[in-house]
This record gives C-alpha cells, sequence and structure tokens, in this order.
C-alpha cells in the first residue's frame, strides 16, 4: 500500500504540481482545501477539476471560517491587531487554520508526509513547517516547490506534460483571499514607492462602482466579540462577511504595507481588508470607554506581541496562551454600541455607548468642573502628584 | 515694592480674571503670552487690549513654536506619537512650553508667584503645577479659578464690574488651538457617542470649501525631522504650518477622541490636527523601510510611553531624557522621501524611498524567491526554528 | 443610635488612640484585628486587653492568611515578585487583605465610617483609602492620626489621660510582621548606609543560634503553587510558616531596600522574608525548565508590573485582574521539585525536576552536539539568522 | 599564492583541528588568539607551542579586555544585566569581542575566509556567524568542526597523526573562562539537578582556602562606571580583575542556570562570577537611591532585552544601539560610594551614597511623617488618586 501524503491543496500551479511530483514519487496524494473565507462557487469548481486532473486519491473540502474566528480572528480583534498599525493579520491566521486541518486528517488516515507548496522566501514554509512539526511531529514535511527551485515557466511546463492545464495569471498579482482580508503582491509592490492601479483590487469595488451617500451602521459587541450589524444579531463569520461586503463596496480597508519577513527581508503588499478595518476601528473606540488606563497601555503592547507572533510563526509559543488569558480577561466590559460613517474609502467611527461606560456626564463633565473632588484637594493631588519630580530637580 | 506675581495669560476670561483678583491681592501682575502656534494678528491685539483692560503691569509675548518643536513635537514625530492611535499631544506639548517661558520670565524678574488659569476639573492645572514647581521650586503656585471654584458667570460679573468687557464664547465650544493641532471640548463631546456639527471646527475647512481635485506632496525627512515639503526646504515650524494649511483646507486630521485624565475621569474631545495626522503618518512609512523589526516593536512600546508621560505632567521625570536618547538614536537612518495624496478627509500615503532603505527589490524579491539562501537553507532554518515550539508540543 | 466607625485595630498606639477618638466623637467603635500571619497569642491578648481598655463597642479578630495566600501572595510567586530585585511585597499585600475585611465587616453591620491609623507620610494610607472606597464607596473614610498629625508623644499622653497604659517602644524600629515578610522601619534605615544591629531583627535566628551544619530541602510545585515541603503535603499557608521558621533559624532572607513611596519620596527599609526568599527562588528555577524564553522575558516585566501595582495601591486596577488570568496560564506546565541548600544566610537551589522539563540530557546534550538537526542544517539556520542584521549593516 | 584563512583560536583541540585542515585545504593560516581575560602566561605559552606545532602561517594576541569592557560590560553593568536573574552574559560578550578582532585582522590582510571552532550544538556558532557576516560580508565563513560532525576522539586522531598533542581533558568540563566570569559545562550539567563538586570551579577559591574573617570593601561608581575600589581610583578593567580576586576568594558568585539556546533547546550550566555578581548588587543599590521609578522599570524591562539581544547573537539589530543610548542616558546620576560585606560565598551590600541621593533623611523621614505635605494634603491626594479605581467599581 502506498504511503499517503497530504497536501494543503488551493487549486493553485505550486499545489498542482506537488500533487502530481508526489504521486510520481509513488504516494497516495490526499488533497486538503481550507476554506478560511476566499472559496467562490467557482474556486471550488477550478479546485475540483484541477484536483481531478491531477488525479489525487482524495480530495477533501473544509469549512476553517468558524475556527479561523474562534482561535485567531477573535484575539486580533480584543488586541486591535495591525501590521505597521495597518495591516490586518489575514495570511498568517488563516495558513494557521490550513495547517491544523491538514494535519488532522492526516493523523486521521494516518499519513507519512504533510506537503505544502510554499516558496523558499516567503513566511509561508515557516507557518506551514512549524504547525505540521508541531501538530504532527511523527510525519515527515515536505516542501517540494521550495525543495526544488523550480520557476513558474518550468512548473506550467511539468504540470502541462501531465495533461492539466493551469491558465496563465491574469495579470502581474498574486492574490491571496481570506475572510480577514486580501493581500495582493506583485507589480509595483516590488518598489517602495509603486502605486497600484486600481483593477489590482479585488475585495473592494472601482471608483466608479462606489455608492456617494454615506451611510451610518452600527455594531453591538459582546464582551469584545462583534455580535451585531445595524442591530441584527449576527454569528461572527457570518457578520465579517457581511461588513466586507458593505464597507468592500465603498472602497474601503485599501491599504500598503511594508514588513519585515521571518527570514529577514523587507517585502511590500498591498492589502484589503474592509471588515478588519472597521472593526478594530469600532472595538478600539468602545474600549476607550470602559477600559482603564493601565489596560490600553499593556493591551497596545501585548497585543502588538501577539500579532507579532501569529505573523511569525510563533502561534505555538505557550506564551501565546498566556497572551490569550490577558486578552480575554481585558474584554469583561467591553460590551457595548458603535456607530460608524462608511463613505468613499473612509470609515470614522462617530461614537460608542456602553453599559459600562466609565465616561458619565453627569459625574464628571470634562473641562467643566466636577463634583467628585473640590478645588482645594485638587491643588493638594497636584502638588504631591509633583514631588517626585521636584525632588529629581530639572533635568531638562 | 509690591510683590510680583508672573501669569500665563491667554487674554481669555479665566486669565483675565487672574490678572484683575491678584492685583487686588497686592500682586504687581507681570502677564505672558506665549505663543504656541495659534496667534493670529487678531488674537494679539485681543490680548493687548485686554491685559490692558486688566491694567497688568507688563505684557510680555514669547513665540514658542521653535521651542515647541525642538523639545517635543520632534519627539511626538519620532514617537508616531497619537494617544489612542488618533490623537495628537497638542495641548500637553503646549502648555509645557507655556509653563517653561512664564518660568523663566519669572525668575528674570524675581516673581513671588507664579500663577495659572486652570480649573481643577482637567489636566492642565497638573501640567503647570507640576512645571512651575519643578522649574521653580522657590515661588509660590497660585491657581485662583481652581480655589475659588466659580463660575463663568460669576468670573464674568466680576471682570465686568472692573470695566473689562469680554464677549460671552461664540459658542459652546471651549477650543484649545496650536501649532500641533485644535482641540474642541464641549457641546456634544460631553456624551460618548455625539457628533459635533461642522461649524465646530476651526483650523480645518467646511465640506463646501474643500477642493474637489486630489493632490499629491512630498515630504523629505533627514534623521526623523521633516525638512523639505514639495522638495522646498523648510524650517520645520514653516513647514508644519504650511501642511496644517495645504491638509486643512481638504478637512483633514479631524477625529475625536476618549481619553482618561490624571485625576482619573474619562472625557471626550474633538480635534484637527492636518499636519500631525499626515507627518505621523509619513514618518511611519519611512521608518518601515528603515528600521529593524525589534526597533519598531520597542519604539511603539516607548514611544506610547513617551506620549502618555507628555499627556500626564511626567516630563520632568528623568525616564524622559532616556527614552528622548533611544528615540532620536532610532533616526539614525530614517530620511528619506514620502508622498501623500492628500483628498477630501483623506490623507493617503502612497510610499516612500530612502537611501538607507532595506527594501531592495534585486536582492530580495518578496514572494518571489531570492538568491539570498537556497531552498534547502530555508527548509533548515524552518526546521530549527520551530525546534523549541516543538519540544514543547501543541499547546492549543 | 451611634454611627458604627469600623476600626482596622493592630492593638498598637496609633489605632488605639482612634479608637479613644472616635468614642469621643460619637461613634460606636467596633475594632476588627485582621491576622496576616502576625500574630502570637502574645499579640492577641494585647490586643483583647487594649481593645478593652479602650472600651470598643465590639472587637473581632479575622484570620486573613488564606486569603492573603489566594488572592495575592499566590500570583507574587508566579511572578516571582521582589521589588528591586530583593524586597517581597509583604506589607501591601497584607493591607489589601485586612481593608477588604474592614470593609467587608462594615457593610455587615451598616457602618458609617471605615477607620484606619494611618500616617500622612507613607503608603499605607494610600491602600487603605483606595481600598476602602472601592469597596465601600458609600461609606465616610477617616484617618485621624493623618488629619490630626499629632507627634508619638501627644497620642501616648491623650491615651494615657484616658486610662489606657502602652509601653513605649521597646527600641527605635517599627516593625510589621506578617506571613510574606517582617519590614523593619526606624534607626538605621533612615541613611542611605545606615547597617541594623542584629538584635533589630524578629523573624530570623541571632548569629549564636544558627545551626552551623547545612540541611538540603525539597519543595514541591502544582502549577506554580508550593504543594510540599521534604515530601510532605501542605496547605500553602501552614507550609510557608514552616519554611519561614527552617529558613528563618538559619539567618536566611534578611535584606535592605530602598524604595519609591506612592507619594514620591524615597524610603529604605530593613526586611526579613525567609519562606518568601526561598520558595521564590525556588520557583524560578522550577520555571527555568518548562517556560519558553518568550514565557520568561514577559512573565519578568509583566510580573515587575503586577508586583509595582501591588505596591503602589493600583491592586484594584482592573488590568490586575488581566495580569492574573496572564499568570495563572503561564503556570500551566509550573509542576516539579525542586532541592534547595540551606546554610548561614545562604539558600543555593542546588536543581530542579519536573514531568514537563524542557531539558533532556537524551535529546539536547547542551554543548556536545545533538541529534535534533545536522551540521550543515545548524550553518543553513545561522546564515539566515543573521539576514537582517548583514542587511542593516554594522552599525557599530 | 594561497588565500588567507584567519582562525578564532584559542589553542583548544577543535581551534587547532581547524587549523591543521585548513592547512591541508591549502588555506595560509593565520591564528588570531584574542584575551578577553581569561589568559594566564601559561595559557598563553600553550597557545603559542600548539599554534607553532600546527605550523599556521602567523599568531596574533590580541587584548580584547578594554573593548569588552567598552562595547559590551559597561552596558551589562548599565543594565545590571544577569540571564534569569543569576547568569552574567560573560560568553555571548567575549565571542563578539573575539569575532570583531579576527575580522577586524582578516580586513588587514586580505583574508578569503573567516574560520570559528563551534560545533553545531550551541550559541556561540550563531554568534561567531552573525559576526564575521555583518563585519566582512564579503569573506566567507567556515565552522569545519560543525561541517564535519567529528567526534572529539576523531580529531584527536586526526590531531595526534599530523604531530600535535594534546591532552585529553583533565576532567569531564569544559571550561570557559573570561574577565566577566567563568562558565562550566559538562558532567552534571547535564541533569537538571545535578551538583558540581568544588574541584570542578576554577575561579573561586575552594571551601579550605577562603578566608573566615568577613571584609568590607567599597567601590565607587561615576556615571554607572566602576571608578574605583577602596578608594583607589582603577581603569574598569583592573578593578575587575582585581575584584575577581577579591571576591574569587571567598567563593562568592558562584552559581547554576538553566538557560534558553538561540537554537530551542534548553541547556544548564554552571558559572563563577565574582566580580560580576558583586559589581552589579553595588550598582543596584546605588540606582535605587538616584533613579525614578520609571527609570528603573523601564531599566530593567530594556536591561533584560539587552542581555537577551547580547546572549542571542542580535547585537548588531540597530535597536541595541538605540538601547545603549537609553542607557547611558540613565546613568547621568549614577555616581556615588557603595559598601559591600563580603563573606563566605555571600556579598551583602550594606549601603550606597551619592551626592544625587534622593533619599534624604531631613528632607522626608519615610514612615515618620513629613513636611513636604500636610496630613490633610495627603488625604487629598489619596482621594483623588482612587477615583478611577472608584469608577471601575470592585472587579475582584
Amino acid at each position: 500500500m502506498p504511503r499517503i501524503a497530504v497536501l494543503a491543496y488551493s487549486g493553485g500551479l505550486d499545489t498542482t504540481y506537488c500533487a502530481l511530483w508526489l504521486r510520481e514519487q509513488g504516494y497516495s496524494v490526499h488533497a486538503v482545501a481550507v476554506d478560511t473565507g476566499g472559496f467562490s462557487l467557482d474556486d471550488r469548481r477550478t479546485i475540483e477539476a484541477r484536483a481531478g486532473a491531477a488525479a489525487v486519491a482524495a480530495l477533501t473540502f473544509v469549512d476553517g471560517r468558524e475556527e479561523l474566528f474562534r482561535d485567531t480572528l477573535r484575539f486580533l480583534i480584543f488586541a486591535n491587531a495591525l501590521r505597521g498599525e495597518v495591516y490586518p493579520l489575514c495570511v498568517s491566521a488563516e495558513r494557521l487554520v490550513q495547517a491544523r486541518a491538514v494535519a488532522n486528517y492526516a493523523k486521521g488516515v494516518g499519513a507519512a508526509a504533510l506537503v505544502h507548496g510554499s516558496t523558499g522566501a516567503g513566511n509561508d514554509q515557516v507557518r506551514f513547517d512549524v504547525a505540521f512539526r508541531v501538530l504532527a511531529p511523527e510525519m515527515e514535511v515536505l516542501a517540494p516547490i521550495r525543495s526544488q527551485a523550480l520557476s513558474r515557466e518550468e512548473e506550467m511546463a511539468y504540470v502541462a506534460q501531465r495533461g492539466v492545464e493551469i491558465p496563465p495569471r491574469t495579470g502581474m498579482y498574486s492574490v491571496n483571499q481570506g475572510l480577514w482580508g486580501t493581500t495582493i503582491g506583485g507589480g509595483e509592490t516590488h518598489a517602495s514607492d509603486g502605486v497600484l492601479p486600481e483593477l489590482a483590487y479585488v475585495m473592494t469595488s472601482q471608483r466608479a462602482d462606489r455608492p456617494t451617500v454615506p451611510e451610518v451602521i452600527s455594531i453591538d459587541f459582546e464582551r469584545g466579540v462583534p455580535t451585531a450589524l445595524d442591530g441584527e444579531a449576527l454569528p461572527p463569520v457570518a457578520l465579517i462577511e457581511r461588513l466586507n461586503a458593505r464597507a468592500g463596496r465603498r472602497g474601503i480597508g485599501r491599504g500598503m504595507h511594508v514588513g519585515d519577513t521571518i527570514l529577514g527581508i523587507k517585502g511590500r503588499v498591498a492589502f484589503e481588508a474592509p471588515a478588519a478595518t472597521v472593526l478594530i476601528a469600532a472595538h478600539r473606540e468602545l474600549e476607550k470607554l470602559v477600559l482603564s488606563r493601565q489596560q490600553q497601555f499593556w493591551k497596545r503592547t501585548l497585543g502588538d506581541l501577539y500579532g507579532a507572533n501569529v505573523h511569525e510563526a510563533r502561534f505555538f509559543d505557550p506564551v501565546m496562551r498566556d497572551l490569550e488569558a490577558f486578552l480575554e480577561s481585558s474584554q469583561r466590559k467591553v460590551t457595548g454600541h458603535v456607530t460608524v460613517r462608511l463613505e468613499d474609502r473612509l470609515a470614522t467611527v462617530l461614537g460608542a455607548t456602553s453599559p459600562r461606560s466609565l465616561m458619565n456626564a453627569q459625574k464628571a463633565k470634562y473641562g467643566e468642573g466636577s463634583k467628585l473632588w473640590t478645588g482645594e484637594e485638587a491643588a493638594a493631588f497636584c502638588k504631591i502628584f509633583g514631588v517626585a519630580d521636584k525632588m529629581q530637580g530639572n533635568c531638562k
């Protein structure tokens, strides 16, 4: 009986090459396609057709969207995590869910090898390798594209020779689309000042198609989790999908990001993340109403750390579980209602209310005087507040 | 000879009340009006007229704009400091420069008392008190508005009785305008979901007055300091003023912020900060090209800390000098050119270039393969990179 | 019916003064004495006698030791928290438990006022005031010693006049003894280079009384909590008390600490903390075997923060609950066995073992080669590990 | 003309093997022996003899001790850096100085290759590889022991065959001795609870040889740098050497440490660091007198980070220059005099004085009342200090 290789399958050129090559090495190839938010019906059909053409022994679809939310997106919202203050951690979060689904499947069928289609250049290889080794340390890890260092042209030729037709990319861009955002590489992103043309974007409407009249939406959160859009209760995945559509048709959430790869070089990508952009801005506003100064300061540092570890394939470091405990605890009071105005490429948080709000106009009219203390008490506070600095003397 | 009281003077109701009251206590009142970017010619004339009406013994104008940039704004740019990720630290930075100018003047004239017009409710009282006590520990600190707990109406009556006319505020808002931004309190800001009307804004154009055609501007930085706008070399203060006008007429840089006061309550303000918004976004983009991963992570935490200390009247804590040393060192390579597209309420950083850029398309085509290492080397790296997590085992 | 004032009672001069004074203001005085580890039978009798002499309406003893462990000491161990790397947070943790017991009692009897005997100089006043106000915001908070600014001599006279005899302190030191350590102030601690005489210490044996032969003890931990001493399972409080005796008779755990008070001045104290010293050293060693690099780094920073907040009366900031969640999560694997050699003033951790130990001689002989990777793989790892720094170039 | 290979030479088996092997590959071998504090006259003679026997083309001694202090030890003292709170970063700091001396030499002679004798198991390979690649990116880096994966026995045979006699190690331990400490691996360190015998230690006296009468020494610091021992001004290197002898003959500074290697596994070592132990304890005490609360908190986190980066071969990350700027700034006031009592294996800091001391018994008698504020002012401070927590309510 042939040894089973389980392949993280996307239906693209790289993973189709892997499927064919593995079969020729004598493996029984099981392809697992994990939907993390990017599969249209067409995508599904393409995957099926290509997997069929590549004669895989088995093709399995896994819907990874709920797990994606539960295991990472949830914490990325709690953390208000944006790399470089702009880029949502979409790709890295997806890879994790994909790797886990593949590893779980592989355990079920007693596979010998886990396979991914990453090259040796970027971050994905590290994410897959580490996840595979942590989750299934007994299995071999293969990355044929990386080890064979083939060009796209060589892969095309190999695949075509075996009767699988893959049309050349319809542009110069490589696109990764998912629930939490779309990342676009190639073309102008290779220069630090290149500007992408409108047509490179896939998740947000082109200028001509955008509504011109603003609209105001509302989002409800319960303990940090978005639970309703415009008053309609929705499960998180559905809410994010709907918000991607709503904000996406206004061109909201586009951006460029220069980032550091795990292997030490800089790279630039374009991205579109309508829902992530709006949700994080709304969530942050709500937090300002209910969290303490210290909570906000440390959440930011630890949220950055959480995001960095997701990005840098450190999801399995046990510190991540400790950070999740911190983040989850911090959301105890993050329950409330946020309104956001959506316009052409612009989402403006208008305000928030919360039953736990610490800002209470009665108690403390900011800048207008307050009955929580007298002027004399305030003077005493200021005097003692400055004692340590007065002792230090003027050091500037 | 009467004892001299030096008053931080703005020409408003509170400080005019102080001037009158101090004179009646027998002080010789020296008023010092420090321009931190907000004085128009009209403002100046009003200040002169009111100081005259209040019969101060001396009125002195100090141009504090360069000092403002040199001592705080510079570091706030290095730090990309925005409170709650949105609000530039305009008011707190200004208070510091004002307090220092007043204290220096007071030392020169051998004053007995330093006086400010803050109430007992907000942050400014702490900023003035601490700065005065650190800079001139031998002098008394007075804050008549705070200690007498007067209402605006009572102040108006007192002032009017002494023949000084101050027209009632032309709206419900209290406005603080300066080089680094304008802060607007009152009215809708008292609720956490109130939305300010267009006319409340003073530094950014109303909708009808904004240009409809986008423009692209460029900003050059040298070691983190903005040095040229659209290729024209400018001193920092002039550059910021010009950028405030350029971005302001497009309505860029408006926002709302819920913040924590030093005395422990939450408050909400509106703000307008066209130049700060654009400069920090541009500076951050340039940094991404030249700084290491660790520099970016720690700059963010320490930049937050720097901003928090400016906000919370901790500018004289000696740790601030240490943070400034850190921040200044981090700017060694932050030299380059950034382009920004300005549109209606939207500033989009298009890209950046730098002679020190680490992103070099030749060396490392992100996502397309690279000659810095082979696929085999990358595989080995990934394997060892994951050893520690593999040892820990699957903890999720 | 007279209004009830509930007094945090220690039986000392200050709180006895408070009891008498409160009665004369017309309060019905309920004294609550909370044992946080420092009450001998004699202490109890003294408290009863003095409370009787002061004619309090009621005296209640509360055993706060288990709560002390559960709510703070436990987390201080998880955090390895030592102020300035030496001083265990004994006093601040105790005040919290005392304040809570007093507030709970006061709620039960419908009291009007909460009273503590702190002066206006130190940290304790802040700890009591904040805790009382958070826990019973509806009650008045009184601190007669602080508000009346009496000297010890004046208090003595007042108390004596009312027939209560309190012998003068038997030395120049003020001593606070509890489960987690003893703090000694006064005398030589007023200078930054004063050295306390042997007889100032109360919890650790004098030189002449110490055993000369070393002994080796063992401590077991389960998820970070000490559970057995020399193999004998013990509840945490009993274990700490026994370890205080064992290590105390060898003079272990003495030290001096210069610290920052909440009000901004520096102070120096001597302390004795035999059990805390040994437990934290042992716990830290065990953690090194089982925690990841990141866990250790962030535990240290967040543990410092936790300790600082306990010290600085910030226990009720909600960030503390988030930190507790982090710390508790981090202890998942901190289970194992530690041996410690006790000698004259010296505790040396000899080693630790754990079922979760990551240090496994078979897998990875440190410095002797390893089968987890080949030399070639290590070379590749090193090469890529250095890529980012190589790109940056030599900056030193 | 043969290509030159410059070898970091220690005279031990590994580097002698390298010298011979390189010659047989046709290289002209230049050996560079860098003294970072560990060379006795005997060591020097052994190195000369072995280099001669291995027929290197050139042998150069470099005294790296001053550079070691200037470039790393200085900052490690400023940072109070101890890994896992116990282990001074001796080996990692030395490797850096050695690598730099070798690279500088190689540039001078136009070498083709840089060579070190590290295995593929530990940290040193990463430190050498990264430093070589950053400092001399144009040269090849060779590590023959790593790439050939030889056993000690195979190396011995190879060397002996070529007529070089190297006596077998006189014990089971591998020892690295330097100015900042000695690290001992092997034997009992392979288990997490092994205890080294007395004779394994080389830098600290055996029990029988230690003085029994305590002595008190004093150390002066200027801006954080130790400048005098017992009142005698000494350059830092001489001071450290003398203190190593003084404290070493009392057995001070021994310890065990379980640490994380860069490649992801745990390892345990014994160490002896008499001077480092005493200096850091003394320096920390002095800092407590003069630094602010915030300085101490952030110095600790950033000092840990600095130490971690030195340990983990991240010395060339530009963040290290930023951290050095922070640390150097923080030492502005760290000038003063510290006394330490030395006894058998015990160094006790007795006290410190400083012209910049913030602890002034006159101004602020800790716990005894103070004239910096009144009781009423203190009460007002406490009240407002607790406002934020009171608003949050009781969350425990």
